[in-house]
């Protein structure tokens, strides 16, 4: 170990922000390669080209470090959809955009995916963290559908879609993208846009259709 | 403690099968009341009106329990959807009976289901026995869904639909109806059979229809 000190980087002066974007990168990759328990602080601020004294006193705990992995990937993934999904687009072209870029932003990331995801989801002390990033996610799609339904409602004759309709509606999009976003990561020979018109088919034109054969086409070529 | 020896049960001769099975019915009710870590092999053994010893002999350490616990729940409730699946019944028929039953069976069970399958879920020592009894109820739901696409083509122009549509659409359907147990479960008012009526629209007719404020109606009154 001692021999490490004279091949240690140079520690150059950058802005904090910086810093802990460095320490972040390196922590998704080292969580990534090695999952939360084998994953070593020493071989994550080596990676970040950063000493492990100035890791813990930005980013705290192992633990602590995971969650704000955790919390930027999961931020990273919401900002790549919400930059595609327009307001202003129809509801299938929205839905399609959102699930392109899920599963573009999951077959990007399968690693990330399968250990970041999967380990949160695995450990009970991550729990919260996870749950409220869902929260925030069905909360969002949720809204989504809302929209669609007042532009809807607006020249069809209007039947009621209550709000604990939208919000089940919401759970159930985002169970089933969860789950295929696992069986992404699991295939790495299957294709994240291909995966995303499935869910399309099944989302916006449920079984009925699909099973008779029918399936929907993005208008975009 | 010692005063105990004096009020305990007295065992009485049962067979073995019978035993086990009471063990399991305790083990269910207190891992759903303490949760994993805090329940104790006493007061399972007490529970079941049966000696530690003899939990131990039959069903092995606290970790095995709770698998045998979790597998038979799994078991029961698949039982529970396949006994109202008739593979003559029209796909959504089929499709509308396996969601009330399993939604049925978790709004019965909400304790069970909150810890047992949360629990199971958040510890990865569990992760592999849960992953076989999704990939099992994955594979029915495939494979139903195949039976409906070959009794459809029988009477309808057979568009292709491959092994690796049902299979992407047996996921999202499983994990759909995942979410929105988890959804039942932190609902205690919410009725089952409206849960399973709701998400049947979703997987049935699609967001499309459900949009436009069209609904899916079982034709049994």
């Amino acid at each position: 170990m001692l021999a490490r000190v004279s091949t240690a980087p140079t520690f150059k002066r950058l802005p904090r922000a910086v810093r802990e974007q460095q320490m972040l990168d390196a922590a998704v990759k080292v969580f990534s390669r090695r999952g939360f328990h084998a994953a070593s602080m020493d071989e994550i601020a080596e990676d970040a080209g950063i000493s492990k004294p100035m890791v813990y006193a930005y980013l705290g705990t192992k633990e602590e470090l995971f969650i704000a992995a955790l919390h930027r990937e999961g931020t990273r993934m919401m900002e790549a959809i919400a930059a595609v999904v327009g307001d202003n687009l129809p509801p299938d072209e929205q839905l399609w955009r959102g699930l392109r870029a899920f599963f573009g932003f999951v077959g990007a990331h399968r690693d990330g995916w399968a250990v970041l995801y999967r380990q949160a989801r695995a450990e009970q002390r991550f729990a919260g963290e996870l749950a409220e990033m869902r929260s925030r996610i069905i909360e969002v799609v949720a809204g989504m559908l809302g929209r669609a339904v007042e532009a809807r409602s607006a020249h069809v004759d209007r039947r009621e879609v209550r709000e604990i309709d939208l919000e089940v509606m919401a759970y159930a999009l985002v169970g089933a993208s969860e789950s295929l976003a696992d069986w992404l990561a699991d295939h790495p020979q299957a294709d994240p846009e291909k995966t995303a018109t499935r869910m399309m088919n099944v989302a916006w034109l449920g079984a009925a259709q699909l099973l008779a054969g029918d399936t929907w086409h993005p208008t975009d070529p």
